[in-house]
């Protein structure tokens, strides 16, 4: 079978062996060396990545913007280390990002504070560790920040999330900036009006500006032009009725990455220029100051520099009905088809030339679990056998961060290739290690 | 609002005060001591569900039978512990479970060794832990069986997984006894037969008899009854054709076990007499010798058993939408709603006889993530206010169990509560714990 149309990212090739190369590193090499399943990631696919998104946002807004990793796509102490080598901030979720960003030693000033419900003690444990901003989702959290701020005699900083009612027509469980969600004011209510009163009058917080973010995977640069017209409307309507002027806008993630052939191939390229081009006009027009603009990629910064490798057990050919394809992973290290349906790429790692009749298969785990699907209807080579290698593509983002211990199977490592060599950046985890919270 | 019908099982009640019980121990002190979120489990229903198991059986069948604990639903030190002194065996499915399984010193020669896809690491594992049976699912495995065994000199016992061809009108996910199932070896298609042999010629493997499984949630004993027919046909025919005498018959789990009052209460009996009753009758009509016969309940002993206790954080209307209630857990600790819209009960644990207006609200949780909801549409008093607390019922089995660290959230202790103690089983993971892995 011709693979050639799947190699759908720069950083996939063949070699003249029929072998799967991932940043140019034979992938079955690195299957014997660090054992199956095991997650690659490609440092120097996301450095390209921050690169991408920083150089396109500064050209699309001046030197006054920022690029946040989203770090709930892939968060382990060396990519922050990375994303703060890249000169990127981040956004945070919880204190177990706080806590691993400040392991890496990451600016914390730089740090955005997401979440739908910061509880006293995330709050209390954010100011202490130094986070710059509180992206706050509404009223009991402003108060909940005022009073912890005025407790340590500070000012912290903050944008408000705002739900700018937008549907961007990607599936319901990531629409998030419609008017009915669990995130942020909505403008349509009055809400964010609400609020941004609220929060001016607040001693202790100082608001720099507006955050919104409007859903996942989104392949239109008119969606977000929609978004920052919502948005400056906001802005310019708060500036009218309070004199507020905006420091801040921060228009959040959702930038498309590529899982399969089908999928179209989006770059930044693709949504800042445009983006650009209508806010500083829009800005001119609506004559307000130029706030500093933010984005937020996770998933695009880090999904196709992943890929997952397995090792091949049981085949199991069924007359009649269906071929199964069973490795020794499954939904404990990826969930997502289990969870969204979401499509993927396999590939027969040692088998990229084999020319044999193929056989369509559905890829699945070895979870005591009929839903551990990785992928349904795959192409095969029909001479897969035990001990075969495959790879899933496109896996940096939602999988190792997902990852769960069910059927009490241990998480693969997170394996680093750079410039050739390949190192460990998260280790494998072990029986021991699952029962060590056992008392 | 009355709660009388939401107190689905008899270990939950309410206090004059209209604190919730769990267990008879009040929830709110429980949240106060151990924090939130915790798991908190029943020992005395775990213990209750297990006896009434092992009666409902030994009486249908007689005294050769065996109840399983298929620990997949709940797998910790602690729990090993108590099916051991209930004289349980156990079904596993991993390293990680055997490994879990031997730190509670269980008597290895009562576990089964399930799962799709053994590697060979976990034939070795499995048998250099004295794992009495393997639950063999195919051919590749069966060999590699054989090869293990035959490196060691013994002969290792096994039952064959055969897929009956039943469909437990449950939903696709949980189908895991039709013909089209990565699980087992499919009678209708011969391929039960031809392994059977195949298992008969292998000299280091001694073949115990089968074992089957057709899904979950199922709520009529019938349904079992027609399993064992076509099983018993079978077992008929295998003897016809080689002679060859079943030993031991396990039907599987899938017993049923309540999250909501609109579902039925079901009880062992509800389903083993009849089933004893027919399975008797059949092998006298059938001429061959009575295996002993298995059981496999997971859910229905630990489901009940559990309880999910979190503390209310934002409380979100939005005027002609819809309201939010956000609690400090999600689909970190509960991705049941989020994998197959599962339903629960939720109930305000420190407001039972609350009598003000109720609102309707969707409970969510704290994850940067639209679909992180643990349940639509649940009645709650409309005083609701942050620092309340919720009660998610029935969470006892596929919570801990399927615990993830997504947006590096930290997985919730087991509390087991026993006889008017409480104590813990599992410690609170901590953000450190998170990044142990990190190199």
């Amino acid at each position: 079978m011709n693979y050639d149309k799947d190699l759908i990212c720069e950083n996939i090739t063949v070699d003249a062996e029929g072998k799967l190369l991932f940043a140019g590193q034979d992938t079955t090499e690195l299957a014997r060396i660090y054992e199956t399943p095991v997650y690659l990631m490609d440092e120097d696919y996301i450095r390209k990545q921050c690169r991408a998104f920083k150089k396109a946002l500064e050209d699309s807004f001046g030197e006054d913007c920022m690029v946040l990793y989203a770090s709930k796509a892939a968060s382990f102490i060396k990519i922050y280390e990375i994303i703060a080598e890249e000169g990127l901030g981040t956004d945070v979720v919880s204190c177990g990002e706080i806590c691993t960003a400040k392991k890496a030693a990451f600016p914390m000033e730089k740090a955005f504070f997401h979440s739908n419900n910061k509880t006293d003690r995330d709050i209390a444990y954010a100011m202490d560790n130094g986070v710059g901003y509180f992206v706050t989702d509404n009223e009991e959290e402003l108060f909940a920040i005022e009073k912890e701020a005025s407790k340590r005699g500070i000012k912290q900083k903050i944008l408000l999330r705002i739900t700018p009612g937008i549907d961007p027509h990607t599936f319901k469980a990531v629409r998030t900036g419609c008017v009915d969600s669990k995130f942020g004011s909505a403008i349509e209510t009055g809400q964010a009006e609400e609020i941004t009163k609220k929060a001016l009058d607040c001693e202790h917080v100082e608001l720099m500006g507006f955050h919104c973010h409007i859903g996942s995977q989104i392949e239109e640069t008119e969606i977000y032009v929609r978004t920052a017209e919502i948005m400056l409307d906001f802005i310019a309507d708060i500036r009218r009725k309070t004199g507020y002027e905006t420091k801040v806008l921060d228009l959040g993630g959702g930038f498309f990455a590529r899982y399969t052939s089908e999928q179209p191939v989006r770059t930044p390229w693709d949504y800042l220029p445009n983006l650009g081009e209508y806010i500083n006009a829009s800005i001119e027009r609506l004559g307000i100051p130029k706030p500093m603009v933010c984005i937020e990629p996770g998933r695009s910064i880090v999904a196709e520099a992943g890929m997952t490798l397995y090792t091949v057990g049981t085949i199991k050919k069924i007359p009649g009905y269906k071929n199964y394809v069973s490795v020794d992973g499954g939904m404990p290290d990826n969930i997502r088809f289990a969870l969204y349906g979401s499509p993927y790429t396999i590939l027969p790692a040692n088998k990229m030339n084999d020319i044999s009749e193929t056989m369509t298969a559905d890829v699945v785990g070895r979870c005591c679990e009929s839903g551990d699907i990785i992928q349904p209807n795959v192409e095969l080579p029909s001479s897969m056998k035990r001990g075969d290698i495959l790879a899933c593509l496109s896996t940096g983002a939602y999988h190792y961060s997902m990852a769960n211990n069910y059927n009490r199977i241990p998480r693969p490592p997170v394996v680093m290739l750079q410039a050739g060599r390949a190192y460990v950046a998260v280790r494998r985890e072990t029986e021991k290690d699952i029962c060590a919270l056992d008392i």
